[in-house]
């Protein structure tokens, strides 16, 4: 449970980052060098490094060197630790709105009658 | 466009902490107000509200102050910006596995062509 914490804490930091989504969003398309994916930015390629550093800690992305080149692949199965906070939380308020819905279509609350 | 990574930026951030994750959690069953919700954390007041401060920029949470309680309120709409991301890129991500599904089964495959 505290692992699956911290992989959100990382996977959430990874992506408030509009150059990290940008990244995420070309390697959806397929793998490609460090270099190919910094060039679109105006950024030393030093800071371009420090992103592609938070998305391979977040497993957002993993990278191989082959030979001289770095090259980066998206791991889409990291966003499922998204997906399963989002549906989490959902559930929560559904149940919630679900209640409130049968205590106005019933005038009757589950709580109350519980005591509590 | 602009405005919509700004916000991205903001609930993203706004989620890779655990104790901003909890309130969101315990906010989905309900208003409550900043004491209540510090009570379950070993923390000092003026941190939490910090924690609070990062929710409500973040559109996660608004707060309305009742005579001397400030109560919090989940907004669960500013979740569906998570959700249209996530969509957006699993929208990129199948439609390149459709492409490569569709080249294996045309049975393309030119090193064979060429006898390697």
């Amino acid at each position: 449970m505290a692992q699956y914490a911290e992989r959100l804490d990382e996977v959430f930091h990874a992506l408030s980052d509009p150059t990290r989504r940008a990244v995420v969003r070309r390697l959806g398309t397929g793998p490609a060098s460090v270099g190919e994916l910094a060039e679109p930015f105006e950024m030393a390629l030093t800071s371009f490094l420090k992103h592609i550093r938070v998305l391979e800690t977040s497993g957002c992305i993993r990278t191989v060197k082959r030979g001289r080149v770095r090259e980066c692949v998206l791991e889409p199965h990291a966003f499922a630790a998204v997906d399963g906070w989002l549906a989490e939380e959902r559930a929560v308020w559904e149940s919630r709105t679900d209640r409130l819905e049968r205590f106005v279509l019933s005038g009757t609350d589950d709580e109350r009658e519980d005591g509590s």
